[in-house]
């Protein structure tokens, strides 16, 4: 390990630089953004011959780093971090599931990039594999951080907790008192963190992050901490290296605090940087039409992002009026010739069906995103015959409620027409058979 | 593709062969269990080191089944079966997990095969997707099969759904009338399985499910169904795959049916005939004290079974007094040393806790298998600094009532002394640092 620093914070807006061992969260001039960019010759220090028979040298199935689709490409990611130090839990390294039935059903080469296949149950654990390693390579150098902490009710606080527990980290959920069940909570209580109900909303919670973090030394784990960003990249790393070090066509991706759009688009453009790709894929950002400020800047030729109340939507992880990487996303879709998309409760619903039935089970938010593959086929933005990734965001049995609605068409604002429920027979073989094998009534 | 047929069932008691296109469960001759088995020229058409490379090139990752971790081994499961043919979901290739935390605190090197993380939630996908294609594979080969069927309420009703789902594969699931809430069965429901509720018991949806088989060319898909055990080999050969074709001293399976424990033990003798290991690992099969006749016959130097009534366990899907495939896992244990535990609720609880606070996320049946780890350890039939693999066999996701029950310390049996629960504190800063911050009470 050479003593030259090769990764650092830098500000997306005045380009202002800050050391990865700053507690820093956003531009201490002037307030921008902040990202993780490494060196340029950190990309270039091997041919792209060179990266692809290192990255395709580190199986996945090895035990422990070794086989994490995050690690695997960690020159790309915190080239100073000592392997020593890394906290992983498998994360990574996800399936590219295709269904014939779908694809021959839609006309287009559909994969699904299984993100949800992972301890926690959603993508969340890309990023948090990061940003726990880092803490623990802080605290291992002398570094006193007491605790990791977010302000979060769902799968940021699930895959914290999750890292948090395999470190040994004190990890600190905050949240809204009387507004969460215990079975929601179920992840963080299970992993030991401390779970802090506040007689207060959302706003108030995320305040008092803030404050634990600048008074104490707590490191934030909120997605405005960029390094979670240089995990979540690597599910484009994952993708075109599962094409053989090619591009999909489309990428389609569900969109609510648009981190995860931000870090796709990294991901590829790092592959090109690296010359392993001479360009990117187009990417689709699916919104729910509940919750589509990213969707209504799109509509009107990207103009200043107008935050806006979020309605209820199933897709509950991206009910999100006011999204926090915004500029970002922008960025990141100009570059790519990207477009947006916004889908119905209803459409989300019919496509969650449509995709079940041949032998997906997609949560909420990855049904959005296969809606919205559905509305772009229709409306001819996306051609037959494309091939197309889906980047599916969390795991369908964390949402059980949401596929016990499908399933009986009992979800809000969407009435498919048809609902699903055995069939009640006597103890008689006759009835049996004949429920078994008549034509679908 | 040769004419030579390389693979059939086999009776275990009298060897009579049948051909893989017939649909038999059980011997025609003697009623013996069937499994099968691939021609021994199978496993030496490679040198080790041509399997090895040939293995590692096909790596997770790639899009269908050229990603997946049971078509990976593709010529020692159904060398037969045309590569078209094959049902994938993205089975398998599955991560060895492993938490530092955890190995420190039991001083032995602990990795888990976390099968659970796949489409439906639990390894019954890595059999399934074998069945299914070579069903699919009659199918296009003109065999009229109507349809697949299992009597089953849980993780086998869920694969079976899935992979049928995707094939375009009639399914159907038989289950006793009034005991299953909508809510089990939501995996079955959203793929379109055929469900029917028969108002009988158990026994008599099994005999319903025979009987369609028989008379109606339904192809059964229980675990009499050898076909699914050479899926679930594959759990052995990526374990070893992952170690770098080398073997752990242990592996720790939960044992309820039976079925995956003589799966691993094939896995392990194949890789022994093709030359790629020398000796295979020793087994511990971990039983629930409620559910536990190959413990009962292992304490009596293997005696014959004796069926007994499983009682209620945390471990519900090895709730299994009467377990099908008992003649395999006594032949397996024997061929390579292995032991039985049997382990109490209270036991499966704390190794639940005790893991989940150290970044895993246990089923009650791994946690099953966590305990007999922990029990072996202190009673010295497993020494300290030795290497273990725990097989998980479902998503921890998959069984939200028992997380929050052993986080709220409310498991039925188990005391553990301590719930865990949010802190309230008011809307005011010193409170919430209080809150976080100070030592554990």
């Amino acid at each position: 390990m050479s003593d030259t620093i090769r990764a650092q914070f830098q500000c997306i807006d005045c380009s202002t630089q800050y050391s990865l061992r700053e507690t820093v969260y956003s531009c201490a001039k002037c307030g921008g953004l902040l990202e993780v960019t490494q060196n340029p010759e950190v990309f270039t220090a091997l041919s792209p011959d060179g990266w692809k028979s290192l990255f395709d040298s580190r199986a996945a199935g090895r035990p422990g780093f070794e086989g994490s689709g995050v690690w695997r490409f960690r020159e790309w990611i915190l080239p100073d971090l000592p392997t020593l130090d890394i906290v992983s839990l498998g994360e990574g390294a996800s399936p590219l599931v295709m269904s014939q039935r779908l694809s021959d059903s839609l006309k287009v080469r559909l994969m699904v990039k299984q993100c949800g296949h992972s301890l926690s149950g959603s993508f969340k654990d890309l990023g948090m594999t990061v940003l726990t390693s880092q803490v623990h390579h802080l605290r291992r150098e002398g570094m006193d951080i007491p605790a990791v902490a977010c302000a979060s009710t769902g799968d940021t606080s699930a895959a914290l907790a999750a890292y948090g527990a395999a470190a040994g980290i004190r990890t600190l959920v905050l949240l809204p008192a009387g507004k969460i069940s215990a079975a929601q909570l179920v992840q963080p209580l299970a992993h030991g963190a401390r779970v802090i109900a506040i007689d207060t909303d959302f706003d108030g919670c995320m305040e008092h992050v803030q404050r634990l973090c600048e008074d104490e030394g707590v490191y934030l784990a909120n997605s405005k901490n960029s390094l979670r960003i240089e995990g979540q990249k690597t599910v484009a790393l994952e993708i075109c290296q599962g094409l053989g070090w090619d591009i999909p066509d489309w990428v389609i991706i569900p969109g609510g605090n648009l981190g995860n759009v931000s870090a796709l688009h990294r991901g590829f453009e790092n592959l090109r940087q690296a010359g392993l790709i001479s360009q990117i894929p187009r990417v689709l950002v699916a919104q729910a039409e509940h919750a589509n400020p990213l969707y209504r800047s799109y509509a009107r030729d990207f103009a200043p992002l107008e935050p806006i109340e979020a309605q209820t939507t199933q897709a509950s992880a991206i009910r999100i009026g006011n999204p926090v990487s915004f500029p970002k996303a922008v960025r990141a879709l100009k570059a790519c010739n990207g477009i947006v998309a916004s889908v119905t409760e209803e459409a989300l619903t019919r496509a969650a069906r449509h995709a079940d039935e041949r032998g997906l089970y997609l949560c909420p938010h990855t049904a959005v995103a296969q809606a919205a593959l559905e509305g772009a086929l229709r409306e001819g933005h996306i051609e037959q015959g494309c091939s197309v990734v889906i980047v599916s965001t969390a795991h369908g049995l964390k949402f059980t409620e949401f596929k016990h609605a499908t399933a009986t068409d009992s979800v809000p604002e969407a009435k498919l027409g048809t609902a699903r429920a055995p069939i009640e027979v006597a103890h008689d073989y006759a009835a049996v058979r004949d429920a078994a094998l008549s034509n679908p009534g």
